[in-house]
């Protein structure tokens, strides 16, 4: 189903570069849909303060919650709006060769730049069923594959990574695993993004990966652009670990939904199963955004505190 | 689920200064999937002929026999690699309000300029109906409404015409009950394209019709671009009068889908329920084309007649 | 995909034997969601004044409002609530080759005792394709070809039905063409049942149809049963033609949903396109019953007027 | 969207008494799609070996692999063929809480009897958001909640299940943690099946689990109703760990799948992400099928060792 049509190919070399990917927040309507105004505006400030690449639908993007349909509209919205200016990287992967077959296919074909893969979890595999799927969406376009064993229940090992380097698609390694794993993939000339906010800036400066695919960085995208761009700055780092781990307390995106509807800059809607972090942790994120300052965070509404009634919970939409 | 992000806005203006628009031709691959490098080839012939806008899945494009997935993919797609260069109108419409709302709604979100909706077809619904129908879609953007009893089962009359022309977002109207009812819209101000080719050159010249959203410039987009804008040309008008009474003597797009095949513009693959026309028909479709001239037409293959066992029909896809 | 469990097998002969199959109405609830209480209840009146058939999901019912998840859906549940006592025939036609068989393969698969086909409307297609389209479907099951050109645009002449009648599953035609063409097919030994109410007297006791597939049963199954069942009876016939007209001012079902909600059996709630008679046609409808005798109609609540305010039509669903 | 229809209501007390469910496997076609008949068959010598209830569309019987129509089309099958003699309890849930709620309406619209619920794999939630998730679909009908931590990347603690169980629907627990959490919930009076085949002996007699919801018993039905029915019988147990231990050695169901090819009784067709296991464990296989005895196992054709080229892997389906 391919297309040829050059007018948003990228190549792999280009995402190779990329140093900032934030893995964006899907703003929702009282009803449940897509806020597209609200998105549109989180994908502005991610361009002004830097960012490089989106990974849409991503676990963060809550993927996971979205139709097919819904997930490859807002890949070529994204696109269409901002892909002149951002890389755009769709979350096509599923535990589903299937579904991971067809939207990749259609992910491409609305001109997103990358895909995104995740190894299949909770079905799981055998080790030749999981270099099997990845080599039925690779040929595709540059592809960008990711482990997070706390999530899948089951690692990418080592190996499989280096079966897949044979195909010239394979742009790199999104790795939760830790440093130690992100080396092993650098010293050998993968690219690597951790997936881990707490330990990006070590894994920049000290272990050889070319940047972050980033949860932190929906709220404080320039800060987070000063520890990947600016040299070391290991007390930029520690200012800010409060407010990472503040952030992953709870399943991700429990505590950004949080924190971004507390910024003002979505509304407080949540698609079941997420709820919102309780009142004292609400309270935590107000001290924590004056601890580094407002002006450092998206958004120019004053921070405050959400009551529990002002929020929307929604399981059907 | 709006957003304002201003790219690829339309006004409804510039929407109603289209004259010549082409129902495009979608192609497949052997397996019954879109075939998009041969759907971009189609495109930049267009683009090469002067058409200025496309109806993306109409009942040429064969619309009818899309999953909604596919459909928008298609729109999206379109949109992002030609739609700095030519409108894309998506046929969003549907009978079901809902199945409409979120057509339209979805295709506006990957960036189509124009939204092409039909009355409820089949189903049919009373005049109230009708006008409750298009108002839940009229809202999105620029829109043509598309007239075609033949197919539909039920004219839309006149006075929801009127009804509709309330709304800024109508574009206005593809008629396709005659040149008498063309009339009736562009003394008031309505615009119209025709959606006869056989009555588009009376249409334009002489019935105030702004153009045509034609399936024959699917095959000779240049010359139905000379019968739009070069002024009357009754002769050239009655020369092509062949190939158009071919093209309609079975329910488009059976004779353009065996004609484009035939021309080596697409691989000679049907979705069902539709089949080739049998040989005979096939053999004088060579002969038009050589009496019209090949250069007339897109590609640049010879064209040739073929077998019945050239042809591959697919159910399942 | 065929299941070879007997368990609710019926015989195409079976199926011939039927004389008054209910086209049943799908209600909603205030979301628009099937309220399937209420509709369990309408069939429970349907078993108790002797329809021998349902039609799950044809026009009346509102398939093409449907999903086809829901539509299926509807089927099983159908057939698991009733399907011992009662003929369970899916609508899963489609103008999409594809669609139909899909849906008829997961129908069968879910126990439906037969399929109801239609020709491809709205996109047409030729005599040929119109075959083939038919040939997807027929080996499935035992199937009952719809004709009913006011709706799809093209009739579904006499020798495509002596083509299908080669298929040892064609149960039978409904037709709507009317009584002449009934003839037509019952003097070759072809099992009608007439699409028309006001003409099923006449169909079954002059024409040689074998029974009805009926509307208007689902407001007076018990006098639609006696039609068919107690010999010629003129007079009552009569009696019934005024409501049969008012049953088809306006494209069915807007007619019959806005009856049934004054009668009580079910929530006023309209998915759009179809939107409630206007007041003066309700008021009409409650005379109606009582000249017909409330005793003759489902449910045992009063008829009443409803005003426009107890309506609610949706959209989005 | 209930329905009040009492045919194949069963009570959540009928479900707790189960002590041998099958997490029933479901084959396919060379084209990916389901092999109903083998499916039957597979259910009809669960049956006869005395399986009382059917897990339909589990992680065995790769639900995850399944899109919605196909899953629900497959209990309605089941309930429809099967469902008066065995306890029909389909997988709905969902990691997404709007495709749980839809799912689990639409499983017990179509009759099963039960619906198994995963808390949200890959996405994961927080305890409240667990809470709200299950909350949402238990009010449906009968539930048994499903641990698998290895799988979803995260327990469901106690206090969730504690909590749950003021739902009168809660039928119990599919508990893979280990006999130390069933003796815990069984202490308490909660129904515990256990999900390790490896523990079934010792959690149905020393740890006071109701039975098992079985892998294993895909293939010796007959087996492992002796080990639940007929007293403790640990010489039983030892001389089929061997077997347990070859279908866990890679992921659930790929061993199985293997198996089941090897034994004849379903196509060797796998969807992918899944792929046969390698030659040397095929012979294995055959060895244990011999020592343990043919006749325990199902079908009747001889066991063999298939080749690689005998299988078939469907990526698009």
């Amino acid at each position: 189903m391919r297309s040829f049509e050059s007018k948003n190919r990228t190549s792999t070399e280009d995402i190779k570069s990329l140093r900032l990917i934030t893995a964006i927040k899907t703003p929702y309507l009282p009803d449940g849909r897509f806020d597209l105004e609200a998105y549109d505006d989180l994908v502005n400030m991610q361009l002004e303060d830097g960012a490089e690449g989106l990974i849409v639908g991503g676990t963060t993007g809550e993927g996971q919650l979205m139709s097919w349909d819904e997930h490859i509209m807002l890949i070529g919205h994204t696109v269409n709006c901002f892909g002149g200016s951002i890389r755009v990287i769709g979350n096509t992967g599923s535990n589903s060769t299937r579904e991971a077959i067809h939207a990749t296919e259609q992910g491409f074909a609305v001109g997103m730049h990358a895909a995104l893969h995740i190894n299949p979890y909770y079905g799981k595999t055998s080790i030749e069923g999981m270099i099997s799927h990845f080599d039925s969406v690779l040929s595709m376009g540059p592809s960008i594959i990711y482990n997070v064993p706390s999530r899948t229940g089951q690692d990418i090992p080592p190996r499989v990574i280096h079966t897949l380097t044979q195909s010239p698609n394979l742009a790199g390694i999104k790795e939760c695993v830790g440093n130690d794993r992100v080396k092993q993939y650098t010293d050998n000339g993968i690219v690597v993004w951790t997936g881990n906010d707490d330990q990006l800036h070590d894994a920049r400066w000290d272990y050889g990966a070319t940047g972050v695919i980033s949860v932190t960085s929906n709220l404080i995208p320039g800060l987070i652009r000063q520890l990947l761009f600016e040299g070391k700055n290991p007390s930029l780092n520690s200012k800010l670990m409060p407010l990472i781990e503040w952030l992953f307390q709870e399943p991700n995106p429990i505590p950004l939904n949080t924190a971004l509807a507390q910024l003002g800059v979505i509304r407080p809607v949540f698609r079941l199963p997420y709820v919102p972090l309780p009142l004292a942790k609400r309270v935590e994120f107000v001290k924590l955004v004056k601890s580094i300052g407002r002006e450092n965070f998206v958004g120019d509404k004053d921070v405050q505190v959400l009551d529990d009634d002002d929020f929307i919970l929604v399981g059907r939409y």
